[in-house]
């Protein structure tokens, strides 16, 4: 990121209204029985109007994710709807029709078509009946009354589910800002996490443009959070530039803006997963390529017995040996490092540094795998497996 | 099974030294920080040594998996030593060291060569230094003197590690004898669960014959049960023929009669599953093919959402849809029907009858997925994601 002055990606802040051209809120419809906010409107007043969005890669996909993935085909979209409170998904065609009638209701209300709305629903699938869509319906009449340009604090509060606090970042770079807001707790997978996703530009650039660098940062970013290994079927991630600073930055600059955004809402999802004692980072050195060390990154993430020993504080590097060699990643047995927290507990395939040595009481953990047989390296980020997690996901339907 | 007159698998009595031509025992040689039984020897004494076993498909394989796949890829064994309290995995070369010598150990013993000896080793990763060396072959020397044709359930008692108790199984059918013991109860896995079984007969068949029904008998049994999709390096199931009752029976009876032992021990296996409250059974119906049934149960069995939900007594069918939706299964998700315990709460892709009709207070649970798109069904083992079994797995080395 040559030329640029502050290209560090802020959490807080105004999320999708710190950009120009952009308004949005947060309003209560009622689909909680918390009754917190559970409705959000982004518009996009341009003069620009493109569009990219990445969707779950779940085959399972809610009707929301249907009807999006139609509306920013084309590149173009004004506005983007969410609601928390029930995902719509596995509702029939009754759910599909709900979505429907919510863009048309956006699209009414700022003077557009229904197909340059996009539609993000979170919460339990199944849920999508009438009641579900009085609210929704009621909510968008709401949330028109209340858009504001200083409205993204309301909006990424409205979209959470259980999460503990509201997500966003901003950053600003030689006149243009990217801002965006994030939910997600549980069910947080690769191929996205559950997770719903809203970044704004004031930026001009295309949608192709657009596209390109979204795709390329959710693949480093958001794809490499494996919090419990589970793929949501609602998961969307939606950028719109409006234009509105008249600046179009290099490529590279904001690719590199937009990384950093989507990394720190991917940090922030991490910390706020649901139940967890221990943030993982389980970076893989040495592999033979970076299929190679995702591969092995995300088996040791998904790992129940290892999440179980970190929140044990117990640095059980036989589990991590064990997860990358159920992988096809290219390795020696006999040739892999690990370290935990700085201390290389396994050499060449043997016991190293005694584990006492080890200290997994920070929250923050750090797990180096070097498999020694290449250049290549990623990071996957996950969580342990707590009390905390087996409670509040056998509880939360009920 | 036909002119079968008993063909059912029975749990206890005297496990591998049921069938004619075997001597076992258990003793205790101070592997185990409890002071409980650690190395077993079950010693085939014939006519016939024919040998066939299977190991874990894990490519980071325990010194002792090495070891006893050469032993046994000449059809040829005449006894197994076991031990708990150290799996003799990434040990180095002195781990390797260890098993040989523990093999020459039992051969001296029993007047045989070493390569004639299979040995398994369970317990902690890491584990297999001079302390284990010593230990193991202590136990061979008392194991030696206390050998006997009722020995049996002493060796199930020697090998089981976090299980709470021994597991053993045996059918008799027209003259000859099948019987077997395990242990596993956690990292219970495909491809093999974390699993010691060794199992005798003295039907009379040779090493090709048994090789066979062994591999299509752990097909539909033990690589089928998934209780934390956890796949361990130590996994082997070794199975013995004496030929001591002079009868060789058909290969079809022989096949059925192992499976109906393998089938009751991957049960047993299943209902001793670390800190488990239910033992689910995932039924999967009207597959494209028998692989995609098991994909999808796999899928299922390794969702920690839904193992929570079941924990919670909750039937989120919702969290089995999107499992399905992971795999790369031929379905259709507005064609797929799931019931839990007998009532269909989701029929073609929505909602069908209340979920509150659905009792999952009981510990069998059983859930059918009706993909609707073939005639092909298999059904995977697992178990809930519990308390008990954060607290076992986070506190089980320290």
């Amino acid at each position: 990121m040559s030329a640029v002055t502050d290209g560090t990606a802020v959490p807080s802040l105004q999320g999708v209204t710190a950009a120009a051209g952009f308004r949005a809120t947060g309003v209560t419809a009622g689909l909680k029985p918390s009754g917190r906010p559970d409705v959000a409107l982004v518009v996009n007043d341009g003069p620009s109007d493109a569009v990219a969005a990445v969707f779950t890669s779940n085959r399972a996909k809610a009707n929301p994710v249907i009807w999006s993935q139609q509306v920013v085909a084309d590149g173009v979209a004004r506005a983007v709807v969410l609601n928390s409170g029930g995902a719509n998904c596995f509702t029939g065609s009754f759910g599909f029709q709900t979505t429907h009638q919510t863009a048309e209701a956006v699209a009414d209300v700022i003077g557009v078509g229904a197909a340059d709305v996009v539609v993000c629903s979170t919460g339990l699938i199944g849920v999508g009946g009438e009641a579900f869509r009085e609210g929704v319906l009621r909510g968008v009449g709401l949330a028109a009354a209340g858009l504001s340009t200083d409205g993204g604090p309301a909006a990424a509060e409205a979209i959470i589910t259980t999460d503990t606090h509201a997500k966003q970042s901003v950053v600003s770079v030689d006149g243009w800002t990217i801002g965006g807001m994030a939910k997600g707790a549980g069910m947080l997978a690769p191929g996205l996490a559950t997770m719903l996703v809203v970044i704004t530009t004031d930026a001009d650039l295309a949608s192709d443009a657009l596209d390109q660098a979204l795709r390329a940062a959710t693949r480093v970013t958001f794809d490499r959070v494996d919090s419990d290994g589970c793929m949501s079927t609602n998961d969307t991630v939606v950028l719109m530039a409006s234009g509105a600073s008249g600046t179009t930055p290099e490529v590279g600059d904001f690719q590199e803006a937009l990384t950093a955004v989507c990394a720190d809402l991917a940090r922030q999802l991490q910390q706020d997963a649901e139940g967890a004692s221990h943030d993982i980072a389980i970076e893989v050195v040495g592999a033979a390529s970076e299929d190679d060390a995702v591969t092995v990154g995300r088996s040791v993430a998904r790992n129940n017995l290892f999440k179980a020993a970190v929140f044990g504080n117990d640095p059980n590097w036989g589990r991590v040996l064990a997860a990358i060699g159920t992988t096809d990643a290219e390795f020696d047995p006999y040739a892999v490092d690990v370290s935990m927290n700085g201390v290389r507990v396994c050499h060449a395939g043997a016991p190293d540094r005694p584990s006492d040595q080890v200290d997994l009481t920070p929250r923050d953990t750090h797990v180096h795998i070097d498999l020694g047989v290449g250049p290549h390296a990623a990071t996957i980020l996950t969580n342990d497996l707590t009390h905390d997690y087996v409670h509040e996901n056998s509880a939360y339907s009920s």
